[in-house]
């Protein structure tokens, strides 16, 4: 036997953080296990909480849980047969998290039961709650994707995508989300595309929603393709078709989903992450006016920008910092050690390659600014005669609105200081922002797609 | 760090089970304490789950959990500052049971926030809740309780009471329910009384609500008296007000609580538990007509009664059946032992007792009948010459709508047989019901108080 | 996956607990079961850890566990099929304890495995320990019984039986202990008889040796006799036989075995536990010389007693005192509740059946006084006139040195006040003990059977 | 509250595996924290379970569990305040583990306690414990570990250090072990120098004995040496001290801990882990004889040689491979996908990077060839054109006697395989092993270091 828990400080609500989202219709007794695999493929976008849902047509086995998917169904996986199932991993980076907020969130309403997966954060969330109370709704969690639910119960519709489409129409913000009824799984992307979604084929009469491209590939599907920026994509006993319920009034994908967030493996639009990264570092090099010997990452997150640079700048690539696979999630450091971080115990300097090096150290992006700072004072105790750091972003002066937690401005270090100030915290000889035009040129393609760059200006 | 888990699997919903519910209005650090231990005075009225919600106004914390309560809050235990709580056991002798259901129940809506503990069973809740659904109201657990939730979200009022008795206007069925808002604390009976509650006082301005009247003296409060039938007590910072919302038709409380169901030390719409419970063993002393020797307890639950057989009978009161305390929810029997039941790893009888004897042997009911002839047969193994088995309580030949969960009809063997029948079951030597008009005689009180006797019609 | 925790603070040993102990020779694949059930019944005897383990001649399993058997056993039970298997429950009042002293211990020494259950004290372990630590030998453990596995070890003889009559020859103190070897269980009880050992059988060819004739109960089996002080069993393939490894000096019988330690349903020495108590309780009325209006017991180790001294004078009987059985050892009393003790959870009084009684409140011994007290109290509060306190043995004022941890001389009530000083600190009308003439008339038998009454002196 | 478990099946004992130890004599309150960083560094060395124990002279704190670090110490993390410490992780491929057998081992004997970290094998064990167990030794593990602590306890030497010397006399094997007492903490290493150890310093007077140097790095310690082959150090309060107890017959130390087992970021006998590991990659590039596009390392074990092999043949280095951080030791496989491995979960293609190309695929061995061949499969579906597979360390062709468990000879691929069946069952286009000879040149030193070779003759 086993114990659960639930335990919850309702407070205010907080935005919809990033996640992943999978979405299977695959008639069978494999579908809990197709589910799972996919949904294991997206764990690097939420560690906070895992759900899946799984629907017969009449019954629903749902399965949460707090932390990891190997902790949250460690006592137990979801199993049932059917023909659907949908799954949720959460990511946050505060400390408040709630119970009841696990996705996917589930409801009876007056077509039947709803089950739903939600990416992404919806802006006009207050205004929403506060009408939807006044009619009477109900709300059980502090999660904003709660408000679809009420919206889908409370509004009415000819026909289930009718319903949908009269629904979306008063939701803002971003949102990449996948809904499951009894009979129909429905993907939907925003206006802006945001969020990426996209759509796979396991075999005919077999699909998957996802994400990221990664979660088709472990399910051993085909990427069909992703979903368009106010397209829906319905799957059912009769097969996939899409919908188009609003005009794409532009394209505004997050550009960290290509930075930061997405798996290096995955195509988002169209585009590799991996080549995009790759890209992102042989522009940085174009732009870096330095001498130096050689080029290091900050393992993982600048491993490929910095492969990137290496090749456009001929200075050769070595490992100078090695990560404890272990320091996790788990990891607690002792109290009673002086010591302000965790850093130092996750990254240990390989003497050897920094010892009198000048030293190109590339990372992704800095956000606070106090982990790079560290680890610039750890190259340095290391040996290394300079280093220079390079970021493969432009500054984030902004915080996000749509669903990347960069938290509060005064919190992000560009916010707040200038780059020579930013040089000064962190103790480099020098550094090197990637250029906005430089990023753009990058990820901007032909077919005008655009990126979304609030969180740069 | 611990694991969190939600396993549900839908389907359709079940009756609510009888339960204990709590409401502690006592402005303070220690509210968080008082509501616990009172709970765990209740722990005997339901061990499926526990959970307590506490408000300061503004915030709500909420800790529910599957289990006895040491289960439930064994990672957590509430701790909230505030000045209201409320709390809430869970019984139930079914299989399935899901973990959204566990109450207080929670709900943001129009008027701030509600939190409902339930205990009861509503009766038109398919009705209900068709016609909440329809009007865009949804449901997220299986609970007929959730059904109070919406129809307060949904119907309107001028103020908070009169908008709860509009509500109850539409309810049918038992309950005796706790509901919690930012600046109220209300109990309310339903107009025929089934299940109990009463309130008391801990000193001025702090009040209890609960369930039975054990829950006050293990917060050292004072019965101030039992709600009646149709009325609601209100609790806020001005004080305590009672108020009428129906007419009682007919007083109907449920006369499982005095046989079997509420503690001994309990006093219930005036009348002592453990004193009924007496009287009814005297009175089926008087109705027993034959000789014998000694007179034995089913433990725990026939001690009462065989003790008040004992004085009206002169028969000497012997424990011949020890209990191992130690056999409980999570004692699971051996599968290789080819033995059908607990019962006699429970029980063991005191062979020197029995040895040759003539015994009576008390129980306080009989459902299926299984555990009665397994417990006659370990008598007579023992030496019994003779056992005659005393029932301080009608047969039963209905199943219970009003809550407690007498199960199906086709289980209760005195629904599908006749005594002489279950007498042959159980390989008794006579079988001895109490009279209807013995326990009416009992139990009912000259101010017409009246008891609901369903189950043995 | 699970996870396991070992966590010792290794300081000086302490004396060894009372326990309970069980051997079961039973070829085939039900032993593990055989073995759980018969030490389940023995659960009383030791709530802090449990361990069984099984052998087939070659192999051995070993489950151990902190805590109850529920507890120790949740996330694996033994299941080896097997011819032999020995089990151990420990008790202990003290808050230190430690993972590696869970019994049965085990060791593979020159003959083969040994594994041990042991209940009792070596009075002279630390003079062993030292000797054989001269000699070589290592101690993993900081319990005693480990000395008994070194002695065999470093010991020769011709034979498992005289070698291990050579080891208890220099073994002082009070031991009941069951040994497992591949092909042998050996049950030994000291010269002095200290602690209770039998053995039963199951059916021809399948023994059980058990602290106490209710685990014979649980197996099935049939109490063959009690071993004698002085004597072992050994169980073979070859069947049952019984060797006299010394001459019993006088059997000296812990009278606290019969006054509250074993069950009731337990027949020791062929003595019936639960006719002993009420004889005390019979003995204890006519040494009564007050007047009173009724008796009752503190629950549950008064009962008995209360039941015999309620025979003998003639005094009412009723439960005055109801007993919350949810308030085990994994009930925390909250921090924030200004109250000294939980006991006011675990009882609560029938108020109806104390007002303006004259109460004699029957108990079987008093240790430190501070439990009564605050009985009496509440007695009082719940509305006694008056509160006799009646104890079903003779004042303890040694602490004892053979296995019932008393604790130290200074916590023993009796040890340091007067029965005045003692009356004066419970706050009763008056304070009987029963006298030491009468409990040795009551327990004593004809065959010259002997108890210590070390405690007492 | 929590609750342990001791589950162990004994039977014939096996090697002893390879692990990571640490020692720490650093006197005051932070000595627990200090062991738990130490040793959180040297989690790759073991998995299987973890275990601290301290002193202050008098106390011993011992804290194990089963699992990585965050696992084994979840429940109860070390605390004690003392003046040293010693920890222990455990690697093994085998299913079977015990609870008992988690070290440190502790024992009382005649000279007080022992507590001791063994990394290593004693190849004459069974002949030692037969001897022991003899002269009235005991085993409570199976682990050849115990040996030691009966050789200590049975043999005799005037002081601790000469009796030591004598005691190591008659073990055979591989061994680096950390042995603490009241006032001791003594490091050893086998005359061979078969698995590492090394002794750094925090701050005069604190010192820290170490598998490997990344653990001296977690401490902020600076390495002093490594212990010489036959060589111990000696740590009290009067400081460091070090004794040659043996010649060196030959320097043999395992080649494995600089192809695989260390910490890149590790310094052994003096050489850096990466620095050989890039060598390796540099050498193999000179042994390659044929064409390609790009080079893949197989992440994370063939990354350091394939950056040299890149830096050497000029051939890009790409990521091909994508890991999946979060399939760790609790990822269990769905059982209905019928899919073999978890390698496809583990690794994802970046096809980008792979269409059309010719690869080179470089890995540091090959075990049983599967998960290669499997690998191969996967780089072939994403579209390469060519396969060749470069291996950084020759054939295994034995398995080993010394604590690395390349399990039984039949898994051994290249033990029962040649170059070209090998390179059929891999389904490569080639494949190349480096030389034995290539591998010597890079690994053996000028000053006569000697490595242990034996997997490969």
């Amino acid at each position: 036997m086993t114990n659960s828990e639930l335990a919850v400080r309702y407070s205010p609500h907080r935005r919809q953080e990033a996640c992943g989202v999978i979405g299977v219709w695959a008639p069978g007794p494999q579908i809990a296990d197709l589910c799972y695999l996919g949904l294991f493929s997206l764990q690097h976008r939420g560690q906070e909480s895992a759900g899946i849902a799984i629907t017969d047509g009449l019954h629903i086995e749902e399965v949460k849980g707090m932390g990891l998917m190997t902790e949250a169904f460690r006592e137990r996986r979801p199993t049932m047969a059917g023909h659907a199932a949908i799954g949720h991993v959460r990511y946050s980076t505060q400390g408040a998290s709630a119970y009841c907020n696990i996705q996917p969130l589930f409801a009876y309403a007056k077509n039947g039961f709803l089950s739903l997966a939600h990416n992404g954060t919806i802006t006009n969330f207050d205004y929403l709650r506060a009408s939807l109370e006044r009619e009477g709704g109900i709300f059980r969690t502090t999660s904003d994707s709660e408000a679809i639910l009420n919206l889908l119960a409370m509004s009415n519709g000819s026909g289930l995508e009718e319903h949908i489409v009269k629904v979306l129409n008063r939701v803002e913000g971003a949102y990449s989300l996948i809904l499951m009824t009894s009979d129909r799984l429905i993907g939907v992307r925003d206006p802006q595309g945001y969020r990426p979604l996209c759509v796979g084929q396991i075999k005919p009469g077999q699909y998957v929603l996802a994400s990221e491209s990664c979660a088709l590939d472990a399910v051993k599907a085909t990427l069909i393709r992703d979903i368009n920026p106010g397209e829906m994509a319905i799957v059912s006993h009769e097969g996939l078709s899409f919908r188009r319920f609003s005009q794409a009034t532009r394209h505004s994908s997050c550009v960290f989903e290509y930075i930061y967030f997405a798996r290096p493996d995955s195509v988002l639009d169209g585009q590799s992450v991996w080549g995009t990264r790759f890209r992102l570092g042989q522009q940085l090099a174009k732009e870096f006016d330095q001498s130096a010997d050689i080029v290091i990452p900050v393992p993982d997150t600048g491993i490929t920008a910095a492969l990137g640079f290496s090749q456009a700048s001929g200075l050769p690539y070595l490992e100078g910092l090695i990560k404890n696979r272990y320091v996790g999630r788990s990891f607690i450091m002792p109290q009673q050690i002086s010591r302000e971080s965790t850093v130092e115990m996750k990254l240990n300097p390989v003497r050897a390659n920094l010892e009198g090096q000048r030293v190109v150290l590339i990372d992704d992006s800095i956000v606070r600014g106090t982990t790079s700072a560290r680890i610039v004072s750890m190259v340095r105790r290391a040996g290394a005669k300079e280093v220079r750091m390079c970021v493969s972003s432009p500054p984030i002066t902004q915080p996000c609105y749509y669903g990347i937690d960069t938290s509060i401005r005064r919190e992000l270090i560009a916010a707040i200081k200038t780059v020579p100030q930013i040089k000064e915290s962190l103790g480099v000889d020098s550094l090197h922002y990637l250029s906005k035009q430089g990023l753009l040129d990058q990820i901007n393609d032909p077919e005008n797609r655009r990126s979304c760059l609030a969180c740069f200006d």
